[in-house]
């Protein structure tokens, strides 16, 4: 029976049949073993030289890295092994003989690694990154569609560059320019107003000449937007969806976070609710502990990090000065020179994971924001119907898929996040 | 109580609260009738001059269309209601008077529609197509969920320009020519020897100057890739996701299907196994239908609707002349100038929904094809790695998700399936 690794603790004492990779093998004169990988798992399998015919045996001395091979087997329980489960070949088979594989078990560099992602893909980290963004993805798509909400896809081309060019990626669009979007926000409002709760979920993208760990050209943004919801609403959104990621990982993803040698202890403490601090005693701490910060100023990464690490769980940071946030923020209305935004800190030093705000519904004074920002009228005209026709207060945030995955596997750099990282200059393969 | 409509089922008898637009409104001396959306449904608020307080009946007055208003009343059962159950309403609260909407239930052209396509979005029968289209994109990723495969965000942004640039939207890459993506099937290749079972479903591009109700310039394609699956597998995979997804709308989406007024009984019927047929039959067929065909042609859409309306059923085309395929496809070894790939066609005229096909798995053989074709060799060099490294039989397919609403929706263009289309120019909002 044709079988998956990852389904073999099912099929205990039967005999099966895997096609796969050769991770690696080692032998001596009676018995070999071989560790296979087919996409679902690895597991060893062993081959007895007294339960195989001439040509399964040869094959085991001709097998290299990454060679795949279709074997049989009886598959037996082995509580040591990782899977729970090891295979007493019966047959082995070679089906292509791979040249010398450029990514060995040794130490290579990052720019060699990135030159070669589509191989090191295969690798076992790499496969656990990706297996533990792809269960984070599913576990978005199922948050929001438990709590009915509707997915709007927003575009990607998009029309007049709403808030300056520089960090755009222009096209052609038949003559007109056109640029890749930074943010389904704006086309979320109209649809919150025909739909209620929706979201999107996809590709953004920021042309911006820095080389961080923490930047990607390309990355994959969620955002909902919930009509009525209002700022207080907004934060306990925010937290009870980071609680569902961190515990749906914990639950689902046990293997590759011990593959990312991940300590769940960190993780398992990230409960509701999250420490919450206003910008303005932020500063008032931060000056406290010495850093050179003053009331007004955009926190950095350094002060994200020294912020975050005073509460050892995710914080929100609330009730920005206007002058810092986007125009489109509600002012908070004891302090209007406030705004109802609220970033949620990762702590750790992964910095800001999510940003959101409650948004001005009130048509004149949004329109106020957009000529004080000296931002293009014309290209904010459909927006600004969202609050003529039937206005209503709403709220949303958004999430960087890559920057969450990055603090929930502990991997330093957002590069492994995703398959085909795109950053400064890189965009091969 | 706060509620949402859709919801209200399970509060008959209480008090609930409702936030929401005023879709439409009757009264006479003595009762009014409101009909209040919300996003998650919409409902009918009827109000008793003698329950209400003076300011509550003269909001009824005041409402206008697409007005936002709060609401309490107690829910009963109403079995004539598309919703089951009315509010008798105790308080009616304005909460923003909208000016008069520019889109009234009379008949609209669709160029002024689609100018005003984010407020066209409120209206029923387009909450209706998104609402589909939301529940199919689930149900994609929850298909390849359960079956194991790891979702592989494909790039956006992509290097050299694989098979010519004349349909690809062109970017500057920090100094470099970039292109958005029109498939990520490359990209998918070398995950699935990573992963063995990969998926993506992002959006895609297109510049083609053709203005027809089958094309858009930005639509979101879902393209699983399998390590290991064979021509024949891929037939079945192709069947069975066609088939849980009308099945999943049909048991998810009744209330949408009946605003689009489409005939469930149509899709009832979409039920495995397809009928199969190969290009060679097909022309034959067409040809006793009177058509004007020949072997080597590629069938248009004309064909395609005459061979799809034999069956009533989605066909599986296959066996396509090698001439008229792309360069990666696996020859048929009984017959080498046939390739081992599948369309599958909609019935009642939406045409091709899924194209896939066994990928060449020989280096050599691909590395031929790529020179037959033409292609800039350069550009394939980590695509011919896959067949270097432990190379395997693998296979998979890519179905435009707005072909499907489409189909499954019985709407007649593409246009209303997406949120905010992207047309020859047209790219507003």
């Amino acid at each position: 029976m044709r079988a998956y690794i990852s389904e073999l603790s099912k099929h205990i004492g039967e005999t099966v049949t895997l096609e796969g990779w050769l991770v690696k093998k080692r032998s001596s004169g009676k018995i070999g073993f071989l560790q296979i990988r087919d996409g679902s798992g690895d597991v060893q399998g062993v081959a007895s030289r007294a339960d195989l015919d001439e040509v399964s045996w040869q094959a085991i001395e001709e097998l290299t890295q990454e060679s795949t091979l279709r074997v049989s087997g009886v598959v037996q329980e082995d509580k040591r092994a990782p899977s729970g489960v090891e295979v007493h070949l019966g047959k082995i088979e070679i089906l292509a003989i791979s040249p010398e594989f450029p990514i060995s078990p040794k130490e290579h560099g990052v720019s060699f690694l990135m030159e070669k992602r589509h191989l090191w893909l295969r690798s076992s980290r790499q496969r656990a990154a990706l297996r533990v963004r792809s269960e984070v993805s599913q576990g978005i798509r199922d948050f929001f569609y438990e709590r009915g909400f509707t997915l709007i896809d927003s575009p990607i081309l998009t029309p007049a560059a709403c808030e300056g060019t520089s960090t755009l990626f222009e096209t052609d669009y038949f003559g007109e320019q056109a640029y890749l979007s930074q943010s389904g926000q704006l086309y979320l409002e109209p649809a919150a107003a025909a739909l209620g709760k929706v979201y999107c979920f996809g590709p953004t993208f920021r042309a911006e000449k820095s080389k961080t760990r923490r930047h990607l050209m390309e990355f994959w943004m969620v955002e909902p937007e919930v009509a009525f919801l209002e700022f207080g609403g907004l934060c306990e959104l925010a937290e009870e969806f980071v609680c569902a990621l961190v515990a749906r990982v914990l639950d689902r993803c046990s293997a590759e976070l011990a593959t990312l040698e991940r300590d769940r202890s960190v993780l398992e403490s990230i409960t509701a609710p999250f420490p919450r601090i206003t910008y303005s005693d932020a500063i008032d701490a931060l000056k406290a502990d010495g850093l050179d910060v003053s009331w007004g100023d955009d926190l950095g990464a350094e002060e994200e990090t020294a912020l975050a690490s005073r509460f050892g769980k995710p914080v929100l940071l609330t009730h920005f000065p206007a002058a810092i946030k986007a125009f489109y923020m509600e002012p908070d209305p004891d302090n209007p020179d406030q705004v109802l935004g609220v970033d949620v800190l990762a702590p750790e030093g992964y910095g800001e994971i999510i940003g959101g705000s409650q948004r001005i519904h009130d048509h004149d004074l949004l329109l106020e924001r957009i000529r004080a920002h000296d931002l293009p009228l014309e290209a904010f005209d459909w927006y600004l119907d969202v609050r003529k026709f039937g206005t209503f207060p709403h709220s949303g945030f958004g999430m960087g898929l890559e920057r969450f995955v990055a603090w929930v596997t502990g991997l330093k750099h957002l590069r492994e996040t995703i398959p085909y990282p795109r950053m400064l200059n890189k965009i091969y393969p």
